[in-house]
């Protein structure tokens, strides 16, 4: 019984590395080398063990680790998706909901329902983790972009009012780096790496 | 003083980053890119999610992701030395403590001394969660080069004898993932992806 719990776990574990050619369009801190989702996904976890008494309320770290962990091996089979893409829906579609039944489906079962029921959580943010971890996932390519001289904002024109709508989901989780996020914005409008209006579409 | 906290704990999210330049020797499964520690970091740390069960004794899941989340931070200063590498030692050299203590140090100090002696932990290998981290650490370079035919073993010309001696630390944090561990390296020599013996020096 063990065993084959363990055949299963292990080609999941191999599946999983395909997490690692899923290309982002942020890049990392100071390159221009885009960050891939596995990178990105280690990052998010840190900023959560070192940045947890700021959530707004208790939250259960390792939940929201492993929240962060896998939140984006949907991708493997749906592909990252820009946030600021006006096309596409960023979260929660059908093909992502397929990939997350196929990918977690390779665990046994009761580990397979253990991740998708995480996944679906952070998908539907109504818990104080989900809210959290959305605002780690917020707060790091924000966080890239300042140290990029403007990154993806310049890259693809993105102005603050639309940077604002997206980042505002950080003071979900944390009203405290909500202020300082408010303040890195304010202060990239003043540098200039950050345009003041949206350009009319 | 909250927001004071903050900002040292942005330094260490942003130093960080520099994980994601520091390539290891083993590569991607299936792929010619050598994987970078981040990547390798995040791996490890769902492959406890995945696998603690199979734990010898009940571990603490969170403190094992921690320590798995940083066991490689230190390498940003003092870089990576390859498992088989016979002139420098892998462990717990002056130059890793060293990097520990700066760039944990970042941190304020109740966090700082909290991943420093976790990190200490996994190198002084003494609990059941240092085991349990160490036994990931050796099976997932087993995993990427039974997929990748060999992988290093073949590049560096490692023999079944050194391998083993170095992946025999897989028991010590779970003797039924050693099982599986054992019986993958006898099928490798067996299909002549690792050597039998090992090379005269």
């Amino acid at each position: 019984m063990q065993a084959s719990q363990l055949i299963k776990q292990i080609e999941f574990i191999k599946e999983i590395d395909k997490l690692k050619y899923i290309q982002r369009k942020t890049r990392l801190f100071n390159s221009d080398r885009n960050e891939n989702d596995a990178e990105h996904s280690w990052h998010l976890a840190m900023m959560t063990i070192v940045l947890s008494e700021h959530a707004n309320v208790p939250i259960d770290v390792l939940k929201v680790v492993k929240m962060l962990l896998i939140h984006d091996i949907v991708e493997i089979d749906a592909g990252d998706t820009f946030i600021y893409d006006t096309q596409k829906s960023h979260d929660n579609t059908v093909e992502e909901r397929v990939a997350a039944e196929r990918i977690f489906g390779l665990l046994p079962s009761s580990q397979a329902s253990e991740l998708l029921s995480i996944w679906e959580e952070f998908e539907e943010q109504k818990t104080a983790e989900a809210k959290f971890a959305r605002a780690m996932d917020r707060l790091e390519p924000l966080l890239q972009n300042v140290s990029n001289n403007g990154g993806t904002w310049r890259e693809f024109e993105i102005g603050f009012d639309q940077v604002y709508q997206k980042k505002q989901a950080i003071q979900y989780g944390s009203e405290s780096i909500w202020a300082y996020a408010e303040q890195l914005l304010s202060e990239s409008v003043e540098s200039g790496i950050l345009k003041k209006t949206t350009l009319q579409e």
